[in-house]
């Protein structure tokens, strides 16, 4: 099999490969120290330090600020060097231009890796690129490991430590980690995701300008992680393309990995190479590796997480027909379209199964190519889901199923009570192993309350039909890789 | 030009085309008769009568029910015959065996025109396909319109008469209308669009299998609506190609159109067969007309309204060339890629205004493809949006502008009170005369808060990159149109 390999130019041939043994000790580190640590709000030095003496950390934490004095209730020295006692891990979060000499001094104190938050390198023009050169110079020489600059780093919730300055009240540990080439857009989509979704954190690492430390690192560390169950990254660019496809595969078979490349058009690039200096290279190449490699690909960050979801709570479909149940005939038929375009197959329903279906409706009523709730509805009441969801599910010819869910209040309400879903979506597609995906449509306050409940039970929901379809197209494509390659 | 017309066959052709001067009167009606009125919780006739009295209706209602008694406070008739007084229209929710008969009765009685809520006809196969065609017969004869079978058929917020059976609790009146040929997609949708959009609804009319009043007659009777400002439509069919065409055009003139067309694939076409027993007919002869008559054609339920909501909201750009302004580096990328990828492009900002935004930026910062308001956050605080958008809307070579916006509690807070909204993101654009969109990205609590605050001064807020870009790619289409066809 022929890969393609791609290598980015430029500041990338100074990294130290592998001088150490992986990265794990950045999720790990039993001592740190924040290196511009401060009492202000409104300053990162601010909340990267409350963050890490609030959320639950048990290491040993030094504050360091050029002035002295206390810092948050720690004594704050002037330099790492005053530091009395080892340091795994500094985080560094003072102005650019004094980088290169807080590294030469963490170097000294022998300090294993640096976490650089501050921004103003390789991606803000030739005086950032000299700093940065400078940087990673310093701890090359010096055997220390470098991520970032210009990222909030790390998160581990198996150990509540972090080196980012983001709000992160209702942390939850869960089965995701995230990659990102990004600090802030991480950050922000930590808190949405903390706060709409229904899966919690493993770990995440936000790479930032990859001056040392890059994507496939993180992707093997991540790969082997027992408590990643999914591996969602944003990625700006491919450092090594040939170790990062290597990363992939080892990983990919052992959990799924969704990609968002950013980057894809000229005018992506030129973005790119202003936010963390990034060359995107060729989007077709990064596309067919993807492929070989197993890798899911998304195209935004929504997507990204969406795929994640159905990977974290549902089984993989073993092919690619998919019942589609509404109680729409709207929904019915534009699902029908989402399906086929995506490569997906709209399943054709056993006369076996019709029947079954057919004989609880309405007379006039009939099964066509997806199974119109609202008939069933008007025949049996609320148990109409779960008369259809059995049937659909049990037939041979069925590899997963898409249920439209209308929520408006009023006579919808009995529908979404938490006995009739757990009756209807929970228990039917689990005894026949098959995935399920909701879209869930209607008023506020009911659909959330729909959402909720299904999603406390296992059962992922969705707030249009193509982010179903995407997720169903996504762990099709994963399934259909496994046993290609007997995974 | 040439145009492309087509003609669904089957039952389209027993419409009684033009009969009637227009079809205002359903919207309008001074009287009207629920036939099959119901006191039972769960059945449409009760869920509908009650929308009836207690929206705010003033006209006269009058309740039908073969059992007689009475209903809901009212006294049921056991026939539209016993109604002591003229009807203008009647409202039918009858099991559909029964709907000729009770056609027949409201022709004799006079009835001006039926709305018929029942399903079992031209969806539900042969049986069904015989009763609507009775029903049309019977209509014709006697001079009488009909809406539906198989809908939720009309809302006019501006007298609050509807014929639908959706809870409607909160309704707004507004400038958007609504075509759908479905009912209870129509009837979600509703509810959605009261409780997550910021716009009002002008019209809604639902218009199932379409027996006779068809798209083309909604279209021109929204188009001369004065309340009407924005035109959105579901349809699975398109009756007549030429009369559609037309009306487009006239409509387009005026405001807006949006269609969502499904049964774009075979799969989807076969379900929309069994949903409103419709032929979907050539898409590609359906887009190239869409184009030709400047609808703007979406392709998710979602994207119509997000497209809408832009409209409703915002001046048209002049040009297809968006600014891209991010607290986030990834999101100025991410939108970098998604601008070029749907055929708008990346504004190139002047030297002028690079120069002007450079000035206010830490030394080491730069404005590269897209304004990076982290950078300017670290410099004048929350001021940041509102310095790098009043520069930036200011500039000759930008048409209109997206917006990234993180919301993350902590230090994001201050950057979203209102009166900083207001003066970031409101008064920069009105004195400039462009669009603006704003992706919105956070926590759910912040998120909200910050997109409800915009919203309610008039700036539409989005929860994507995709969703931002498709709608300034939508208006400028419009715009477009417009001055080529010098409207």
């Amino acid at each position: 099999m022929r890969v393609a390999v791609y290598r980015e130019n430029g500041l990338s041939s100074f990294s130290c490969e592998a001088l150490m043994p992986g990265i794990s000790f950045f999720f790990e580190p039993k001592s740190v120290a924040v290196i511009g640590a401060s009492n202000k709000e409104g300053k990162f030095g601010y909340y990267l330090l409350r963050n890490l003496l609030t959320l639950g950390y048990k290491g040993r934490v030094y504050a360091v600020n050029v002035k002295g004095g206390c810092v948050q209730g720690l004594k704050a020295y002037r330099s790492i060097l005053e530091v009395p006692d080892e340091v795994d891990v500094a985080i560094v979060v003072v102005p650019a231009d004094r980088v290169p000499q807080v590294a030469r001094e963490c170097a000294e104190k022998g300090v294993r890796g640096l976490v650089v938050v501050s921004s103003g390198f390789k991606e803000a023009g030739e005086e950032g690129k000299r700093l940065e050169r400078k940087l990673v110079e310093v701890a090359r020489k010096a055997g220390m490991r470098v991520i970032g600059p210009n990222t909030t780093g790390i998160l581990n919730t198996s150990n509540m430590f972090t080196t980012s300055f983001v709000p992160l009240e209702g942390l939850r540990r869960g089965g995701l980690s995230f990659i990102a080439q990004t600090g802030l857009f991480a950050g922000a989509t930590l808190s949405w995701m903390l706060t709409t979704q229904p899966f919690g954190v493993a770990k995440v690492c936000g790479l930032g300008n990859k001056c040392d430390v890059s994507e496939w690192e993180a992707l093997e560390y991540l790969g082997e992680d027992e408590e990643t169950k999914v591996i969602a990254a944003y990625l700006e660019s491919v450092s090594d393309g040939r170790r990062f496809l290597e990363a992939a595969r080892k990983a990919t078979a052992r959990k799924p990995v969704i990609v968002l490349k950013a980057g894809r058009t000229e005018a992506g690039a030129r973005a790119a190479l202003t936010h963390t200096g990034s060359l995107a290279g060729d989007d077709r190449v990064f596309s067919a590796a993807c492929r070989q490699a197993g890798v899911v690909r998304a195209s935004s960050m929504g997507e990204m997480f969406s795929i994640a979801k159905g990977f974290l709570m549902q089984p993989l479909p073993e092919g690619p027909r998919v019942a589609v149940v509404s109680m729409t005939g709207a929904g019915g038929v534009l699902a029908s379209d989402a399906v086929s375009t995506a490569g997906l197959e709209v399943a054709e329903l056993s006369e076996e199964t019709r029947r079954r279906i057919g004989r609880v409706m309405p007379s006039w009523a009939r099964v066509g190519l997806f199974v119109d709730i609202e008939p069933l509805y008007e025949a049996v009441g609320a148990e109409c889901y779960e008369v259809a969801l059995r049937e659909v599910l049990q037939d041979p010819g069925v590899d997963a199923c898409m249920v439209i869910l209308l929520c408006m209040g009023g006579w919808t309400m009995p529908l979404i009570e938490e006995r009739r879903l757990r009756r209807s979506f929970l228990e039917p597609p689990r005894e026949s192993g098959k995935p399920i995906v909701v879209y869930v449509h209607g008023d506020k306050e009911s659909s959330e309350l729909a959402a909720s409940r299904l999603e406390s039970m296992g059962v992922p929901a969705y707030g249009s039909i193509e982010e179903c379809t995407r997720v169903l197209e996504a762990m099709y494509f994963y399934s259909r890789y496994l046993r290609r390659h007997k995974l």
